[in-house]
């Protein structure tokens, strides 16, 4: 069973939807915006150029879906504005997995730039909106067409499930119980994964593109200690509650294992200086104290992004 | 009401959908597979580019969708194999209303991708589907970025419905009882929507760039003539029936036109010609019996389509 054959948000609109669950990757989306407006700003300016491709990688179907482009279309308009230019074309990859609602997201999109053609007048410029469905763990995109990609609370999933991790028994992740060689394995899936997406993605944009991405990822160098686990493992300890009441098959919970990993900002680092074809200009981590919630203890919806700006080097 | 947002062909699988509907609009693709196989081959032989940006403009959802780019697929990758070539990078653009249901096309892709990889080897180059949603009466691509615009059984759908038809009383169509008014109403809507069709699709053509058209068209320079009209006069007949029933309340058939035009020869050509942007290489009409469908009698099905390669002129 192939991860990008199952993976999806889940769809409709009822209180366990996506839809409604979506506040938190929104605040990181909003949190992260300067260093978008930045990294626009930059390639805009550098040529001035009479369009732009843009590809956002794991839009889902929500309400952050557009909100992406949004904070694009402001920041450009307001730069053209300025400037006494006309704005450039822009051309929008909304990507996902085939899974990904895109009907509801298609549906959108007239009332989306009919806003934005009557707020901005002018300033604001032909936006051609595309969907694109397929893992970004494979070329989705023309060679040296891209002038920028986004991804925002997507680069933690894994392409697969790590292999060598069946002894990782009545855990689903990374937990303080996994023998040593599970957390090794998914630091391996996730240095072959996210190299690969830099080879890809090195592969689409043009020379001189740039990337914002922005990572879910952890403060501690080392994966297993409690402060890490705590999540998944409350998960874990329930679906092994429901083995005990023969609800669940217990083969099926030893044999589940989640295809995602937290990265610690050394990792990313370390990836990105040996795949070699990006220059990182900029690092933050940040934590979110999401307070919209009331559901959740503070702690628990504390994470550390990652958010990194690279420049394409060859 | 604009049309753009309410058309959409009858989603689902049922007896009555689109899916199981569409077997003459197969054929009619079928029957025009070589004008396509020639425009293609002419655009690759010209410059044998490293990429190729195609569109398919009204590509509905249902087993027709991926024929087109199925033999766009085929007919590069014999060429390729006769030349020695590596095959070029593929860029498809599939277009339709944004109520098209782009959700089911996008989940078939992988499979798709896959047959045509295992099938065709190393004479298969990377491809990429992504789905562009938006009126075909409007700009949907970059400026100069496409290299091949196909469109089959789409164009004989207006964007609107003519305005001055108030008198059309009865009727849904042009009709042998229609006020003289209406058939040139409906042909002034085609010809503005026909020629600003061109217009756009030459602002994004590169230089050079090809289209294949294929229209539902009509024998008959006199659109009013009882041969022409045959086919919606048995829907309004209908209609008028359950007015006569109270089923239907008589202001809204009054008030009811369809957004749809078939033009003659001469009326494509002379607006190809005054538009100017394009040169026509080969137009051909062909009279499609499809023989499929028992419920039809012969006459009722045969239609004529006009197929039209086009070459961009500036």
């Amino acid at each position: 069973m192939e991860v990008q054959n199952v993976l999806h948000m889940t769809p409709g609109e009822d209180r366990n939807s996506y839809v409604v669950n979506s506040e938190y990757q929104k605040m990181v989306i909003i949190k992260a915006k300067s260093f978008l407006e930045e990294a626009i700003t930059d390639l805009y300016c550098k040529t001035f150029p009479k369009s732009l491709s843009i590809a956002d990688l794991g839009c889902s179907s929500g309400p952050n879906t557009l909100l992406v482009i949004s904070e694009i279309i402001e920041t450009i308009s307001s730069l053209c504005r300025k400037l006494g230019h006309q704005s450039p074309e822009l051309q929008v990859f909304l990507n996902d997995l085939p899974g990904n609602d895109f009907n509801t997201i298609f549906k959108s999109i007239p009332c989306f730039l009919e806003k934005h053609r009557t707020d901005k007048g002018n300033e604001f410029g032909p936006c051609f909106i595309a969907g694109m469905p397929g893992s970004f763990y494979e070329r989705l995109f023309l060679a040296e067409t891209l002038d920028f990609v986004h991804s925002s609370y997507s680069l933690h999933y894994l392409s697969q499930v790590p292999h060598g991790i069946e002894s990782n028994k009545g855990n689903i992740h990374i937990a303080v119980t996994s023998p040593p060689c599970v957390p090794i394995a998914y630091l391996t899936q996730f240095q072959s994964d996210f190299a690969f997406f830099l080879s890809l993605r090195s592969e689409e944009l043009v020379y001189g593109g740039r990337m914002v991405l922005t990572i879910l990822g952890r403060r501690n160098t080392d994966p297993s200690i409690k402060e890490n686990c705590d999540s998944w493992e409350l998960l874990a300890l329930s679906l092994r509650d429901m083995v005990s009441q023969g609800l669940v098959d217990e083969a099926k919970l030893d044999s589940f294992n989640l295809p995602m990993y937290s990265p610690c900002v050394e990792e990313v680092k370390a990836i990105i200086q040996e795949q070699g074809s990006f220059h990182l200009n900029v690092m933050e981590t940040f934590d979110l104290d999401s307070g919209t919630n009331d559901d959740y203890e503070k702690e628990d919806v504390e994470f550390d992004e990652i958010i990194k700006t690279l420049s394409q080097l060859s």
